[in-house]
């Protein structure tokens, strides 16, 4: 892979990363009237921003961490030790922006997990959990042996990727669900397609954009550190700097 | 893989995949008046039935074709044929979906394409679309040459489960926009999860089981026709023919 494609698709990500915070920054701001931490309807406006940080943009910069080839040469333990912190990062955004929406239902006496958004994304937030107390247990820990992990790595892979498209889905049918509640008794309902409706419907196809290029990235073989003996283009990025 | 761990799979995956259209057939049949082919709500509720069973399980059959050890052996363009017609079955199934919300959609004069599941299922539809032509032109039609597909295999590959998991994502939102309109004004609302919210939010998370397994199995090496010249324990079930 030639090392401009690969800076450009660096960039290109980057960019989508900020643009899915920032979007669903402004719905929240612009059309809901912003942010307090105050057990109000204001508080609730950090979960989608939180929860679309959290569970898609700094969850993939943390799965990422192995696609880039400064981490392919010398010791691993910085590249994983990154890989955990990142992960860690995006699991705290992710528990905030839960406690946003627990407070305030709990405040405004509504019900807690009864939508099917609930029930899969706390699912997500579980499976997440279990994954990286696994993988900190297994791979960063020292005693597990080389046999035990190189069983347990595919697994962890699969289930890095799978709680990642689960992420998706759960941003996608709140943002659904988000609308059908802001727009139920508005002047312009959801289905005349007023301008909140059109930007935070484009906000999740942006999340999900985003998404597809994060598990395209996660699965080629062009991204992946070379098997021993293969020099690929990529490899020119460290070379250069020998 | 073992032989019988291999037939435990198939029938755990038939099950679920079964179950997931029979529980989506049960919820319209049970809660929602059944089914009829005439513009009224009752059309409406092929949509679900047939979006779980097109997009979700016959999609799910077609791309696992290649993972039956049978297709290993011999000309593979019966396979070919199987995977393509199968799709074309999902396909149908798919647009007979759509026509049974647009025409509803139509006579009810309800606006079409506004929300975010609708925004996300067309484009999903679209992709598989585009998919299925590309991959007919270019894997069934002889004139590509073997560089051309060797070229394109990993984008079939990779847009055959990224359309999947849209599908997944865009059944979930649908499930949840669903039970939001029916349990909109009744005594018992969706927050106080009566019956039918389960009943629904269980078959949206049997649907994400299944997607799941299917995904796992699809991108599991241990699934994969075996390299040449490495004997696996699940080609036993083709040597035991012999």
């Amino acid at each position: 892979m030639a090392v401009a494609w690969f800076y450009l698709s660096v960039l290109a990500l980057l960019s989508l990363g900020m643009m899915c915070i920032l979007f669903t920054t402004y719905w929240m701001w612009s059309w809901h009237g912003g942010f307090a931490w105050d057990g109000t309807k204001l508080m609730f406006n950090y979960h989608p921003v939180l929860m679309v940080a959290g569970m898609v943009v700094f969850y993939s910069a943390a799965s990422l961490v192995y696609r880039l080839p400064q981490s392919w040469l010398g010791s691993r333990l910085p590249w994983k030790i990154a890989h955990a912190a990142l992960h860690l990062v995006a699991f705290i955004l992710t528990v905030l922006g839960l406690v946003a929406v627990f407070k305030y239902h709990n405040e405004a006496k509504i019900a807690n997990l009864y939508s099917l958004h609930s029930w899969l994304g706390i699912t997500t937030v579980f499976l997440f959990a279990c994954q990286w107390s696994l993988g900190f247990a297994t791979f960063l820990l020292p005693w597990a042996s080389m046999q035990l992990r190189s069983l347990l790595k595919p697994v962890h892979v699969f289930f890095g990727a799978s709680i990642f498209s689960l992420a998706i889905a759960s941003v996608i049918s709140g943002i659904n669900e988000k609308l059908f509640f802001s727009l139920k008794n508005a002047t312009k309902p959801y289905s005349s397609l007023p301008g909140e409706a059109v930007f935070a419907n484009t906000t999740g196809m942006l999340v999900v954009v985003f998404g597809l290029l994060v598990l395209y990235i996660l699965q080629a073989s062009s991204w992946k550190r070379p098997e021993v003996g293969i020099t690929t283009e990529r490899q020119s990025l460290l070379h250069e700097r020998e």
